[in-house]
């Protein structure tokens, strides 16, 4: 692993760079694939399911005997562990409602603000061997707290135009409403224009390779937001030498085996823990399936050596990680002064793991430097807040002459006007 | 005025159509400026602001001698107003203050969340003959209760190379801690990328023309937010019997001063209040300064018939106006249901000027259908949400288990390594 002592501020940002992505390529034939479903619906859509997953389907919509059987084919076990993970995501984001805000301003200038739900939202979720239902359990679980009237699912099928049974099985238990058999661009675009099948929706989330990437960010021009930009998952550890080595390198590791462009960092005031971890990486990294991808990975990543827990914190606030491990016997100290990460997870027995499936935050964060200024998805997500305003003549009495005198300031006559025709009659 | 009775639901999104903007040569106008302003900074700056301003800059920031100056050249009167409304905006703004929400989700695993704030923010604030000190005390307010270190501002200079004092006077009473003459393009640049003089920030807030809009959509392709996506203003009026067509008048027209590209609706069941408005209307509009503009708007304009209030709601959510106001004997209905607008007036004393400049309500709202799916610049939007979870050994013993099965299921083996490898030590 490459380790990297003491650098000077000035490399910092060098240092912590993340990969760029060219996507202007992509990007055409996103605006091809849009143009199309926009101009032929689901006759576009079809087109590009064969040409892109090789499958030609008459519906897209999984039917409810396809929902039904899903359960059969999912063990016990397996439900049982949906089931835990869907109460602990249920209890932490239901924990973060909020009551409406109502203050009068002034004596007759009443002003709330109220949440409601978004409410058509699209969730996507990735097809391939590796079925990421836990994405359904972190989408579709808020989703439907929040009150979101229609939860659309898109999600590839297979050669054999099935999906894979756990993603309809969560996707079922999480009150998703529709499921569709559509994958990456074309599945963006259906939900961001509507077809004769799939309804059009207000905000698309979820997870996708660079083709989803890059429509979901085009998408946003046709009226549709999204959860967040995405980029590589990465995760950043600070460990001194209380943390244990062996759990430390299973949590980089978890990390790397995400892709080969998977950022891994570490940071320590403790050389003895950086060498420590990095035998350990090697010594775990052979038991791994994914071991080509993970290896991959760990070249990459950096063990970034300090003097101080102070320098450690500024520099992992510079980073922003997306995941941000603290195994410190000084833990409050990083816990307290954090102020630009995704999730933290802290002490020995908090692996990121536990919050990709079960500990109950979300795990689709912001991730590529965005945790500056972008929030994980959480139940505000799918929401938006209206504020209200009720006026008596009290009211208008008491902040009507400021309104004249500021809209006067900014040349809107009219608007001034509005305010002294209601104070006119008042003093009639 | 345009009257149309009892349209057809199949001819709703026709009617409630928004103009679309065409920005591709705009595009390719901001992609030169932003690429000249990464590579020389301040002088690409200078040449923009030459080229688009028509002034020689030697500094871009403006001297503290200049922001104390600028207090003599506003009236005392003017000063009183404006502290009128920043000190409803600020009671409105603190109150949206939510505290760190904490769950222990299960025996040993501790989940919080907790807001902090974007560590950098750049508000852009137009120029010209009326400046927009109002949109500086909407955003620097709710940036200082949030807590945001470093609070950019951004506007043009005039042909002089001054900037007006009430904007000056504004930014210095809010808590600006940097003022810079930059305006258009060249600005939104200088804040995304930084240059010599001026900061880089994380996420850029404010109203803008078209040049501007552009620039701050593909400044969030590096690494910026923006507050959201902007478009012309709109006003949806409801009014029933009970309204005073005087007033409704005023407000319509008050919407249309904007811009002659600006969106006026009123929507009623009675048949003689539309006519009432429309004559009060023509009235005003003779005596309005910016009466050109206000009449192109007006030309444009809808009075739309309804036979029902259940019709009239539905269509008002199926728009999403950025500005609702209802002036309705039966005002609880439509505030109870309404479920997409940006914000909302009620009664016949709150005219939208009202939230305009000083009820406490945020002006920065959705616009161009966005209220499905965006909020009003809010406390929140200069914060942004981190999630934690310290979990025990007690902890990873009940959710450890589920996390391993999971993680098996998605193919994930390193993730479900990282648990058993604990809860194997655990064991031991």
């Amino acid at each position: 692993m490459n380790t990297i002592n003491n650098p000077d501020r000035s490399k910092w940002s060098e240092i912590l760079k993340r990969p760029t992505q060219t996507v202007a390529d992509i990007e055409q034939t996103v605006h091809k694939v849009f143009d199309e479903i926009r101009l032929t619906g689901d006759a576009a859509v079809g087109k590009y399911t064969q040409a892109f997953d090789g499958i030609d389907l008459d519906t897209f919509k999984v039917s409810a005997a396809e929902m039904d059987a899903a359960s059969a084919e999912i063990s016990q076990e397996l439900k049982e562990a949906i089931a835990l993970a869907k109460k602990n995501i249920e209890i932490f984001h239901a924990a973060q409602r909020t009551e409406r805000v109502v203050v009068e301003t002034m004596n007759g200038v009443n002003c709330w603000q109220e949440k409601k739900a978004i409410q058509k939202v699209g969730l996507y979720i990735p097809g391939g061997t590796a079925p990421l239902f836990s994405s359904i359990l972190m989408l579709a679980t808020p989703a439907n707290i929040a009150g979101c009237e229609e939860i659309v699912l898109c999600t590839p099928p297979d050669k054999n135009g099935n999906v894979n049974p756990a993603v309809l099985y969560t996707a079922k238990l999480c009150g998703v409403t529709q499921v569709f058999k559509i994958g990456g661009i074309q599945a963006i675009g259906a939900m961001s224009f509507g077809t004769e099948s799939v309804p059009k929706v207000y905000k698309i989330f979820g997870p996708g390779n660079q083709f989803v990437t890059v429509a979901k960010q085009l998408a946003t021009r046709y009226q549709v937001a999204i959860d967040m930009p995405a980029g590589p998952s990465e995760l950043l550890v600070y460990a001194d030498d209380s943390a244990n080595p062996a759990f430390v390198a299973s949590d980089l590791l978890s990390q790397a085996e995400h892709g080969v462009d998977s950022q891994v960092i570490m940071v320590s005031t403790s050389e003895k823990m950086l060498e420590l971890v990095s035998d350990e990486v090697e010594k775990q990294l052979d038991e791994l399936p994914r071991k080509a991808i993970a290896q991959q990975a760990i070249e990459n990543s950096k063990l970034i050596l300090v003097e101080t827990e102070e320098t450690a914190l500024e520099l992992i606030n510079e980073y922003g990680p997306e995941h941000f491990i603290v195994c410190s016997e000084n833990e409050d100290y990083f816990v307290d002064n954090i102020m630009n990460a995704g999730s933290v997870f802290i002490g020995n027995y908090a692996p990121e793991s536990a919050g990709d499936y079960a500990s109950g935050t979300n795990h689709t964060l912001p991730t590529n430097g965005y945790a500056k200024q972008y929030s994980g998805v959480n139940l505000d997500s799918f929401m938006k807040q209206i504020t209200y305003q009720k006026v008596s003549e009290e009211g208008i009495k008491n902040i009507g002459p400021a309104i004249e005198l500021m809209a006067e300031a900014e040349g809107l006559q009219a608007h001034k006007n509005a305010v002294t025709l209601r104070l006119k009659s008042l003093n009639q």
